[in-house]
């Protein structure tokens, strides 16, 4: 049985070991009045993922949940668009790092206002100067862990949309809060799962939409400077509230904009 | 100003970005009726590491808080021991990852149970398949980021009191809640900070101590199987709540334990 709490009325015990360790996980969800954007994607990476890390949860119930914290939650005008959160912990308890046996998950709803969504056709980019190191075995989670996205977004100046981190190896490998997939030739690469800190809804929504579409997907690391690799064609930050977003400038580089996967895919229909 | 909950009597804010991110650090104390064990050296590490993270706070405020958590939290009966956990966090707001400018820093004080202390002259550990990987540019502050060692505890069979972690080298790094110094020939070798995940204050405390004796202290990586080095004498657990613990079983293999470490510093006289 998860035990939730509704952020709107109620506080969260200080001895939730997602606030003492960032054990627990998060979806933000996009939502169309009582429609949430993506929900099978959400849904499914929170079940799965939660079963990575020996969290446990009943599908079933999670759905019923997101069902219930979204007639409560959701604003009187049913056309504006707004944000649920679900953030998911192992709930309390436990011997230091170690969790109890069995522990009681605890899901925490809450409700958040939509972010301004960009209005032109690219935004402006820049690599963060803090690292991003991953942890393969937590790869592609979107765990509580996050201080390292954090850390790159206080480096930004206002001038740019996104901060787009690098490995120890220099390698681009995810913006702070989104993926990243570049069109080079004839071909879409985006870095693994393997290797990424977070696996996005979108990313994986836009892969699928673009192999059924018979295009060509490769999950390979995206060199330091991309944009200038041979046939390169634009890279795009893909996140399941923002969409696919163009990136136009690179610490100050213009890069190419190709409309192909707003043309192939529309992933930005889906959002609305 | 700091916002400061006490757990015993209020719930956290779901919009806390401790909860949210990871967004802050801990210390665990250990408490003998109202005085804090190693007091200064666990004050000193909270206010260094939160100016690293960038979170405001004032280290008179935090003194006197710890006072006042002290004289509300401490048993009635005065001499039995006890813990005393702080959570530091960047506060609640911001935009997604970005931090709001200026943060309203929180602490949430509570009080936890003393764990059991090893009544035997040694300890058995073994390694744990889950590695650590850590970035350098959070390395050593004890953040709420530890899903790694929460992940890696999920591995203690009962038969073990400490879990080593290794890195993508397989070098020992620390255990799940302690860290790792070694004697070999002449010289005590322990892990640089730049390496560790956490740099315990008893860790800080045993070199402090040993150098003042005119030890030799070397911050340098641990092999993976530091027992068959040259001149080996033994490894030590080092963490504040506990004092120094020898391993004399590392991966059910035995190891020489030594006795100089307590006989140079009595650091678990500390303790008392």
């Amino acid at each position: 049985m998860l035990n939730v709490i509704s952020a709107d009325h109620e506080g969260v015990p200080a001895t939730d070991r997602g606030l003492a360790y960032g054990d627990g996980l998060f979806e933000t969800i996009r939502m169309s009045g009582q429609r949430a954007v993506l929900r099978r994607y959400h849904l499914d990476r929170l079940a799965t993922d939660a079963r990575r890390l020996g969290i446990v949860v009943d599908y079933a119930e999670l759905d019923r949940e997101l069902t219930n914290a979204t007639s409560r939650l959701a604003p009187i005008d049913a056309d504006r668009p707004w944000i649920l959160k679900l953030i998911l912990t192992r709930g309390s308890g436990g011997r230091g790092y170690r969790p109890p046996e069995p522990s009681e998950t605890r899901l925490i709803v809450s409700a958040a206002e939509m972010p301004p969504i960009p209005d032109t056709d690219s935004v402006v980019a820049r690599t963060a100067s803090f690292p991003l190191i991953v942890n393969s075995r937590l790869a592609g989670i979107k765990t509580l862990n996050r201080l390292e996205q954090v850390m790159a977004s206080r480096e930004f100046t206002g001038d740019e949309w996104e901060l787009i981190m690098r490995n120890a190896h220099g390698d681009l490998v995810e913006g702070t809060r989104t993926n990243l997939i570049a069109r080079v030739k004839d071909e879409w690469i985006t870095p693994p799962v393997s290797a990424i800190a977070v696996a996005g809804v979108m990313r994986q929504y836009a892969m699928e939409c673009l192999v059924a579409s018979g295009e060509t997907v490769i999950e390979r690391s995206l060199t330091p400077d991309p944009g200038s690799l041979p046939g390169f064609r634009g890279l795009y930050l893909l996140n399941s509230v923002f969409g696919v977003v163009a990136v136009g400038s690179l610490d100050s580089v213009d890069l190419p904009v190709d409309g192909t996967l707003a043309t192939i895919c529309h992933p930005l229909k889906t959002l609305e």
